[in-house]
């Protein structure tokens, strides 16, 4: 079998094979609703619960300020209506930026129909949004800043802990979608005052179909969904035990050394594909880009066409955000850094994992080239 | 090891072992995200793909008109809410019942505070509800009937066939929630007249934290999570692979002779029990009851007792839906029928299963009637 490389980890992760042994016992075995009050629904309800604490330690929260979801996209919304419902029409307005991923500016387009309005904030060219533009935004009728922590495309890392003293001495709550930087950038929602955190399983090598939204204690939100009543009566429906299991065990094996190793290979990949010429990174370097993400324009070819090379020699990687992918339209994140739709499409990312190794960079730095030069000799748009 | 016996189907049920190991190569071989260009992503969405095929085959649907969910109660809150944003203003007004599950009576209440008009309809002795009042109720404002087709308390099956040809007749969404029936009472969505049907994994041994809607070619609805455009659009959210793949499987493996044999047991088991002195079952006998459900009143003693002492032989039952048991309140549903506060209290879910056999009824018969037996005894509320 020929060498495969995956490097589309901000799409989604190969799950861990601990995390499938842990989520194991709990289809057929422990496999009680953890509403009932017999001894099976207790044994779950016990493996609900202490997956809860897992989760609510690594942020440094409290364990009732974890809220269980189907994932990151449902997070988001839930942070985002929920508070739109309790708000209005008091208050109505929020701010965020133009690099979020679609699922907080899907929200907020449909939020916009209901009565709210956004403001939209620009980022400089690396991604990064001014904390004088949230300043001067903010007015009486603001009830919510929401904020990307580490970007999906781009790798950007913002200030969340500047952000959120911000906002916690404008008293308007801030959110922040770290669906790509949990585990890989600490976050602590007392130091950085972060009100509401969206963390999902499946980019940390958990299982799809799991995510969180944490809530601060005392903030008061509409439910996302109503019924039995589970989850604080602000999300019911029966647990997803086996899912919310595989997640904390995702958290519980992640550490400092995978992150430390990503960070090394990335900056071997970033160093290799700028010898390449006419190729530009997009994103910042160093401590403020998140350790697993590389984006590069190479300037006169299509990133498609580099996607499709790349993936005959069994290296798949991505021309946008998967979530995107489907619409092939230019990235709303590239274009707020002020890439053409030319540069825009130019562009490819790359994501690496913890199980990526010294020798998949050399593969990939190796193909590429050759890929690029091809490329560029046959491209219609270098001359 | 001592005898276990596990007759809390209703609330969740133990995912069959041929699911699990349909599942088991999503998460690590074939882990893509199904919005994925390449063909890792590729073979996640035609897994993806044959999973709704599966579904929508199994009630005569389309395959476009399944949409996949996190489960019951997500698809529940979809329907309800979805159609109020849709409708609003123009029309505001849905009519339901008094003994749907709490995921669709909380919704209600909550699109009350939002501007809907809601009837809960009464249903007779044994949980039916009159066509004549369905029809009465609707006006020129009712955009949505909502009604569970199998009950989840005490089995009752509706006829939502004549529901569905009066909607029709009258130009207003049908919605059924058949978590309960699915793949025990036969659904045909052409000729039953169905808009929108509530499916879930989890009652049907398969895993938890999937479910789907369907909803028919055409319907005007709101999505219920905004984002990356997922599922036409309408639930965006990375797809659980490994989950929708499970509940595909539970489907296909779902059939007519465990539904016979379900039917046998049950109505051995109410035969038995109705053989104790003062009982009386709840819900109705023969084809209009779910395959799977018991639920009797003991008269004058507790149904928290009786549970009590059937775990300590290892037997699990429910004394409600698992939803409202962490509430502790009295059933809405008993209550619906007429029961007094008393009569409810001491009542008793006996939910069965595919893999429950006659020996385990004869266990069961034997060590109620000692239970009760007992309990009349000591009980202060014979006298």
């Amino acid at each position: 079998m020929r060498k495969r490389v995956y490097f589309d980890n901000a799409s989604t992760t190969k799950v861990d094979e601990k995390v499938v042994r842990e989520m194991l016992p709990y289809f057929s075995e422990i496999f009680g609703n953890a509403s009932s009050q017999h001894d099976i629904g207790i044994k779950a309800k016990d493996a609900l619960e202490r997956s809860r604490r897992i989760i609510a330690k690594s942020i440094k929260a409290n364990i009732g300020e974890i809220i269980f979801t189907s994932g990151g996209t449902e997070a988001n919304n839930f942070a985002l209506k929920g508070l739109f419902f309790s708000n209005y029409p008091q208050k109505n307005h929020i701010i965020t930026t133009k690099i979020e991923h679609d699922s907080i500016l899907n929200v907020c387009r449909w939020l916009e129909t209901q009565g709210a309005k956004i403001t939209y904030l620009d980022v400089d060219e690396e991604g990064f949004v001014d904390i004088e533009d949230i300043k001067k935004s903010i007015t009486d009728k603001t009830f919510l800043v929401s904020i990307i922590h580490g970007n999906n495309e781009i790798g950007t890392i913002q200030d969340i802990e500047a952000i959120g003293k911000l906002c916690r001495e404008k008293k308007v709550l801030f959110h922040t979608d770290a669906c790509q930087s949990f585990t890989k950038v600490p976050i602590n929602v007392g130091k950085q005052n972060l009100d509401l955190v969206t963390l999902n399983a499946h980019k940390i090598y958990g299982p799809k179909g799991v995510g969180a939204l944490y809530i601060r204690d005392g903030i008061q939100i509409t439910p996302f969904a109503h019924g039995g009543g589970h989850e604080k009566k602000l999300r019911s429906g029966t647990e997803n035990i086996p899912g919310i299991v595989g997640f904390a065990k995702s958290v519980d094996i992640s550490n400092e050394k995978d992150v430390r190793r990503m960070t090394t290979l990335r900056d071997k990949l970033i160093e290799g594909l700028l010898k390449i010429e006419n190729v530009k990174l997009n994103g910042p370097v160093g401590d403020k880009r998140l350790c697993n993400n590389i984006n590069v324009s190479f300037n006169n070819i299509e990133g498609e066409a580099i996607g499709g090379y790349l993936e005959n020699e069994r290296i798949y990687t991505s021309t946008g955000s998967a979530c995107m992918s489907n619409t092939l339209q230019t990235s709303h994140v590239l274009k707020a850094l002020g890439l053409s739709p030319l540069q825009s499409n130019s562009s490819l990312r790359i994501s690496i994992s913890k199980y990526t190794t010294e020798d998949d960079i050399n593969y990939f730095l190796e193909k590429i080239t050759k890929i690029v030069k091809k490329l560029r000799i046959i491209s219609p748009l270098t001359k």
